[in-house]
């Protein structure tokens, strides 16, 4: 068991199966070293976990618990990719938040993302992040948290 | 002729000039083995080929061939600052998709651009790839297109 | 004193302190030669130097002029991570307008960041673009701007 999964595991949660993409695309693409991967939604066993957007139906703590799922998918398009998912580092985090136009709590919602990482890889789960406000997301999702990462040990440096 | 302009010229397709920039930047860079594309939108000869966005007005059919001209253009941004277009191996698109707030099919649009990558690029075409729906884009375009590319003909994975 | 603070200083500006992250995140990375900025808003001296969505209530002038803070900041979150800014190379940009649904003049707004990048880093500030009008931003930001950049002093192609 590696140790990413070990610290899943402690906090009650299981890798999925890699996502499947909705469409032409592959979940996560790993070239020179650098893993990128699609957009993940909040889907668990094919569903979302929620809908809707944020300043109309879905509050802050149901945003940020989607993009926890959305970030645990996201882990696992990685996986999908790597032999050793210890082996990978975060780098870059954007988190698309379909949000009324008075809606500017974007940060809070993709920290249910951020706080995952930083739980379950520790250090080498330390990222740069954009969150945004969108009009709408694909099947009316509330999140999509898209992630680059470095597959490697060598050193970083997280400001 | 390479073999992507072979496969453009298959589906009735000619590469069109690099795209000119709307402002002060580059249609597309290539640092240290990577190109990273500017935002395209679906310009032909210089006018858009639709406006308005997706949900009013827009219907996915006219947006995903729009899309599709915006890949034709990402792929001359990118033939700008490489010798050769067939060493060029996708990694990542992003698609953004003008949007009314209840249209969430994000997916079925930007399909428009990841078919015609995956058609004249073959397995290099593999990307990951990110859908979201805009508030409003550039010119009132209905779909931006950027990409992230990899120059040269190491493996890749794309699960 | 660096050619960029000289450049920076020529203009009446200063190089901010880094960034503070509003939440679980590093104001930039840096892994494998690479820097990635989290997204940064126009902060000066912790407050946001202009408030709202373009199309209503922010102009053209005020979201450049927020674009340029906001790219200060940027420049900011990278020389946070590196021992000299003036080895960095600008590679991608990515401008976040909030947007009404008709305002779609983000190339204007995004050339605030833009030009700065031009006037303080000179050729190495090149750099591909993407500027997109979203429902919404952090705090009710007008603008914000993420960049990706190369550490090191090889060549580069910008079309």
């Amino acid at each position: 068991m590696t140790l990413v999964a070990d610290r899943l595991a402690q906090r009650g949660l299981t890798m999925p199966a890699p996502p499947a993409a909705l469409a032409a695309y592959a979940p996560a693409v790993l070239r020179g070293g650098w893993i990128y991967t699609a957009g993940q939604l909040p889907l668990r066993d094919g569903a979302l976990v929620a809908t809707g957007r944020l300043g109309e139906g879905v509050d802050v703590e149901t945003g940020a618990a989607a993009a926890e799922v959305a970030a645990l998918n996201a882990l696992a398009a990685m996986a999908g990719v790597v032999s050793d998912l210890d082996q990978v580092q975060l780098v870059k985090v954007v988190g698309f938040v379909a949000s009324t136009s008075d809606f500017t709590d974007q940060p809070s919602v993709i920290n249910g993302a951020s706080l995952l990482f930083a739980d379950v890889m520790g250090e080498v789960g330390t990222h740069a992040r954009s969150a945004v406000g969108v009009a709408s997301l694909p099947l009316n999702a509330p999140v999509e948290i898209e992630v680059v990462a470095r597959l490697g040990d060598e050193g970083a440096v997280g400001g």
